[in-house]
């Protein structure tokens, strides 16, 4: 059998990941852990694909207020939309995680969940990244990918818990992360179900339903899952209160927290990136029993190969 | 290879079953549906256990309210509290689904999700129900067991999405029916994260979060799983728009409602019960497509053998 996570690098993260993984699994041993409670939560921008330099979402809801702002001029003028339309990052910075995913969510109402499935999956396969010249969904970590793979193939089911919107996710969660759409948990907003001629569909309203960071990570792990993960992963202060959680239980557990340090292979940020600083987090790991990964010493690559 | 679904006996209903299994699962047919498609939804009360004469939960709220009430008397004189108390089923009915619910809910706040998890297991296995004596938890309807079998041996994930609160049915949905805690979705409360000596918990609050029945059954779809089932079974109006939203999409579907038509083995009733009726869905089956499940002549059990 070939050894596990080949883009893992010898050292502390990638050993922590496999003790766990075999202290957990081995039947009879004293942290054996039952296969249906061996749950990993993922968040997803800056974890599991580049979120540089702004989340996908947001490039996915600049073009769409695009489209938008052909239909209704007046957008041009306000903000924040023209911040969007002006590709303003400075503005678009000062607008916080919330106040940008807000944006992105009014862009994306007013079409049944089903056309938004359609418009994510047609804009992804045809945008590339302004800088890195790839597909977004190219820019997934790879030794990520192959995480995800490790602790399926150890009996963990995986699911994403992302600030990000769920719907947006799920049009390519099941093909790139190999987690299905119902394993997603992410930003949502209200949604209403409309009949035409005898038919009913769920039509996405610009109304948002849960900002799914920080602490409503959590609350929506127990909306969602309904169980405490044994393992996470997060890159920012918004992924602490889920890391937290899933160490405040007993038997072994782990949490893992990308530390974005590379700015030859990817973009070195942290307390600074103020659409998803980490401060805290990467402030307090030690306290907390976190476990750091460097993406310039731990991870062997970045993104996968090039096709 | 045994016959599949042995408790339920020849005719429409059983064939429909079969024939539908059969046309999504033949690899190449016209009627293929991927596996991760096949995606089946399940109600809980009335539809895999028994909800007469009043739902579980009900009588698990009541059980809690007596605690309540032991240490604030002056419960027993406040409706709907009285009521329960005095188990006064003439006003419970009164109250309806939601009304009731709601009680229920604010009876089950102020603890953890898992101080939750162990008052339900603990509740279902000691309580007994009032005229047939056994516990809830065998009072399952053995043709539905015999069908989620089935469904899952055939590539189906399969899901409960009830008016019932998610808590709850997580406490025994796995062991009793396969059907892990991440595929309940339920009638949720909020919750808080809560830190104690260092240790975070999510605390259940007395506010209804959302109510998971009629169009909110298939809102809660769309939030949790993602994607539109292709088999829902109910047995009330609360089912209605979750099998027409099933029913509503190209391909093959199926959506089932049970009718409980047996006094003998059973309670038979459906329009005159108040804390979930069932008139719509019955008086119009025919017109959107779905197939009435008979109790008295569908079904060959209706519960599982006696240990």
């Amino acid at each position: 059998m070939p050894q596990p996570l080949p883009s893992w690098r010898s050292g502390k993260a990638r050993d922590a990941i496999v003790e766990f993984v075999n202290a957990v699994t081995v039947q009879g041993g004293v942290d054996f852990v039952p296969p249906p409670e061996r749950i990993a939560v993922f968040d997803n921008d800056g974890t599991l694909w580049c979120e540089q330099p702004v989340q996908v979402q947001v490039a996915f809801a600049q073009a769409r207020i695009r489209q938008l702002a052909d239909a209704d001029p007046t957008l041009k003028d306000r903000q924040p939309f023209r911040a969007f339309l002006e590709h303003d990052l400075a503005t678009i910075h000062t607008l916080g995680k919330e106040g940008v995913f807000e944006v992105a969510f009014a862009a994306h109402s007013g079409v049944t969940i089903e056309t938004f499935d359609k418009l994510s999956k047609a804009w992804l396969a045809e945008t590339r990244h302004p800088q890195f010249g790839r597909r977004y969904t190219e820019l997934v970590y790879q030794p990520q990918l192959e995480l995800l793979d490790y602790l399926r193939a150890n009996g963990f089911k995986t699911f994403i818990v992302s600030g990000g919107g769920a719907d947006f996710i799920r049009a390519f969660a099941e093909q790139t992360y190999g987690v299905p759409p119902e394993q997603v948990v992410g930003s949502t907003v209200n949604t209403k179900l409309q009949e035409t001629d005898g038919h009913l569909e769920l039509m996405k309203l610009a109304e948002l339903q849960s900002f799914d960071d920080r602490e409503v990570k959590v609350q929506n792990i127990g909306l969602h899952i309904g169980r405490r993960p044994i393992l996470a992963f997060g890159n920012s202060d918004g992924d602490l209160a889920m890391m937290r959680y899933t160490l405040s239980a007993p038997g072994r557990r782990l949490a893992l927290l990308v530390h974005h340090d590379d700015n030859e292979r990817e973009v070195a940020y942290d307390r600074d990136f103020r659409l998803s600083p980490l401060v805290e987090a990467l402030d307090k790991a030690d306290d907390y029993g976190i476990t750091v990964v460097s993406v310039a010493k731990d991870w062997a690559e970045v993104f996968p190969p090039q096709a």
